[in-house]
């Protein structure tokens, strides 16, 4: 027998005397009511769940982006660690935004020396852009991102996650439903992730609800310490009331185009599974993917990925069976996740973990995606603009393109001035093996590697070009574009959904 | 800075023509629904599964027991194993029961050499009190084996879980909502810990539902493996149709005196927290109680662990406001999971861990709990019996009554010849720092660390006694017990909630 008693732990800690045992710690007497006020994991102020959390100088913190441009979390927090003298934080974001530009004395200081995220946008974009940052940022896809927490390979030391609710002991959501009119963000989906990893986990909240807060986001077992702020951010910068479809004649076009290419690729049958993003001929897409639907009695499986009204309504009338939902863009879908039973929440690696073989993304007949830029390889940019500069998010775009069976670009040929299709992206961030179908105003290409499926598009009455010929279209409307001259400096690097490096992002030179 | 670009995995990698990736692998092109018949988890028996899973002679396997008497799956993998030739496994079962008397030949040919369980029942704990294993068997409550396994002091190298459906891709639940007269048996609540943590998880399934099962106990990023099997278990030992109503005079004297006791205990309030077991006891208190809540306008704010019909019943007339579910003890409970928005199911942790200071366990205003013996220390045993051979379960008894700020133990004061007030038991599982109220149908003891909850009892009509008085009382009735003759050999070791050891089960000598 290879097993020794003294493997058992504390074996020689048998108690001496028979039905003697004073390891018990003393028992808490007064009430539940009692306990929720007195003994729980709510501390003072931010500054000592910092002080608590063993935060140390070179350590990674981490943040969700639920809260999108209403978040007050993020300088909340850094303001308060710069004020406290830590110094050389890496800074690991599911993604920012516009309201990030407060970080920018932060990183001057030296209290912030590296940021991964999956986007910038607005001054602190512009400010790295311009070299403000001695290492370059790291950008990883939602998927990406989920895979390097799970392999260690982005180590989180402390979580500092927003969330709009939150019992004494830590049971989170993204809403509440004790009051109606607080904040509001839905489905928690990359908090959880985060929640699961982190060391220390730090909930920071503007309601404490009563204990259990169930169903929950974010249990409270992976929750050590909760901080009460006044606000969690501003409402109107979180949630829209709801996505509005669009009038733009332009985004109308491409979306009808788009509706029917699905319909006609092969994709389009009982049971099937979509993602649609949030953009206007997205959403527009959708709409007229309903009325394809109800005209041919075909019914979705589910929706996946950041989800709209639009599909909240397809499924409460019985189109969509069930939503699988990793952020909500809206306040319909975070109501409805709050009160649909077949509205799931799902976290980061569930729905697009390149290290989880059954990730939803995997699971997608169809996804349909937008893109600053598509060039002839059919490689797709949404993290640079035409001018080189950062100004977009990875977000899950290369998880749902590789995942899906079909993946559909929709773009406008150009938009004004600029030329939506060129020969070279200035940043690749989805590979051009993993998309299939490019719909803009103009016309359709198909990738090459689906000869198949330009086959099936082309019997089925779909007029096709190819991408070269939507390249020259947009040149002969726009011109060639300026080339770009970088130096040599990289201000940003983007990993492919696998965290292998697919291109960096170099500094531009000033003209 | 102390940011390095090297730092970055794979900087020396970037591609070297700027806007060609060559990494991202084959797209799948067939749809969802081809997809999850032919790319999924499902792997094609057992034996392929356990070979993929890296399974090494001398690591530790686990099982939960929410089949009860009719799992199927303890007995059919360790058979395989067998089969295969695996030698000195450990065995780590949320619990194992009468059915498991077939691991016993197992254990004699040293394929498993070491168990850890919450209890062991009929054939295999007589054989483990006769000294089956060289190693003593080791039990720790369900709190307590949350924590080992969140240490590490439990690793699970390949959890094997049985579910009643299962998705191709691993998300598995505890019912079916596409055949009604599938097995059964509501929360996972103890193998979801096991799925979260082992290196590999195998679910075994004999219902197979389309993707995605959602809501779903186990999600698929946590599943390695799928087995569709003939069978998990006996649907008649999983579920009893509903929890019966005791028409025992004993019992429901010592349940309307628990009830008494609980409403005059100050713990009993608009909000309160509860626990109920599910023996006969336990569940007629709860329906008194059901009538006190109704007649004084009271309602729970939740109540937690095994669930029963009756706690169900409560909720769907609006008396208890939420359920946290670890474990479905009927098909009533079973199906409110199923249906009912407010009946969370919650994990092993989140119910009760010893390093989880928010566990809902800690939130309990009071507990009902039974007992085989409870010493003049109000030490309880509910592992051995009065002849100091193993026949039952820990179960969340230490936890529970640890937590609640009331925990009332429920036992007839005698039961034909056995006393249940002794000066000693056998086994110490609960310590009886942490008993406060044991009600017998012979009169009502509190402890007397509890002197304020005594004068509260008295001062509001409940009669008591000392705790003595019941053990002198018991003895007049069936003597004193003859003493047990131990042998040095120690076949259990019983372990408190924190892991330390309260106490060893020895060997008895023949008489």
């Amino acid at each position: 027998m290879e097993w020794d008693i003294n493997a058992i732990p504390h074996i020689n800690e048998i108690p001496a005397q028979h039905g003697v045992f004073t390891g018990a710690s003393a028992k808490i007497l007064h009430t539940f009511n009692e306990r929720m006020h007195k003994d729980n994991k709510i501390v003072g102020s931010l500054r000592e769940a910092i002080e608590r959390s063993g935060l140390q100088d070179g350590m990674t913190i981490s943040f969700h982006h639920h809260f999108r441009n209403g978040d007050y979390i993020v300088n909340m927090v850094v303001d308060e660690l710069a004020g406290m003298g830590f110094k050389n934080l890496a800074l690991a974001a599911s993604s920012l935004t516009d309201v990030h530009e407060a970080l920018i004395p932060h990183i001057q200081n030296g209290v912030i020396t590296h940021i991964e995220t999956s986007g910038l946008r607005g001054g602190l974009a512009e400010a790295i852009s311009d070299g403000l940052m001695d290492f370059p940022v790291v950008f990883r896809s939602h998927g990406g991102r989920a895979a390097a927490i799970e392999s260690e390979e982005l180590h989180i030391d402390v979580a500092f996650l927003g969330a709009p609710s939150c019992d004494p002991y830590g049971n989170a959501n993204g809403y509440n439903r004790e009051e109606e009119n607080g904040s509001c963000c839905g489905s928690m989906g990359y908090a959880k992730l985060d929640a699961l990893y982190a060391d220390t986990t730090i909930i920071l909240t503007d309601h404490i609800v009563g204990f259990p807060n169930a169903p929950f986001g974010i249990p409270e077992s992976n929750v050590d310490f909760i901080v009460c702020v006044d606000s969690v951010g501003d409402p109107k910068g979180i949630m829209s009331g709801a996505t509005r479809f669009t009038k733009n004649p332009k985004e109308l076009l491409i979306a009808k185009t788009a509706a029917d290419v699905i319909e006609k690729s092969g994709y389009f049958y009982d049971g099937f599974s979509m993602q649609m993003g949030s953009g206007g001929a997205s959403l527009a897409t959708a709409r007229f993917l309903r009325e394809k639907m109800l005209s041919s009695k075909i019914k979705a499986r589910f929706a996946l990925g950041g989800i709209t009204g639009q599909i909240v309504e397809m499924h409460e009338e019985g189109l969509v069976e069930k939503i699988l939902d990793v952020q909500s863009f809206d306040l319909v879908a975070a109501n409805s996740l709050k009160n649909n039973r077949f509205h799931q929440q799902i976290d980061a690696s569930f729905y697009a973990s390149y290290s989880n073989e059954g990730a939803a993304v995997n699971q997608l007949d169809f996804v349909v995606l937008s893109a600053l830029e598509i060039d002839t390889q059919f490689n797709v940019n949404v993290l640079t603009g035409s001018n080189g500069r950062i100004r977009g998010a990875i977000g899950g775009h290369p998880d749902a393109a590789a995942g899906a069976s079909l993946s559909v670009i929709v773009a406008p040929l150009t938009r004004g001035r600029i030329p939506s299709i060129v020969h070279k992206v200035n940043t690749v961030v989805t590979p051009g093996s993993t998309v299939d179908v490019v719909v803009t105003d103009q016309g359709v290409a198909v990738n090459p590697l689906r000869g198949e499926l330009a086959k099936r598009l082309r019997d089925n009455g779909i007029p096709l070009c190819t991408i070269e010929q939507l390249q020259k279209k947009a040149e002969s409307i726009v011109g060639d574009p300026e080339p770009i001259h970088y130096s040599e400096a990289i201000v940003g690097v983007a990993m492919a959904r696998s965290n292998s490096i697919i291109d960096v992002i170099r500094r531009v030179r000033e003209a």
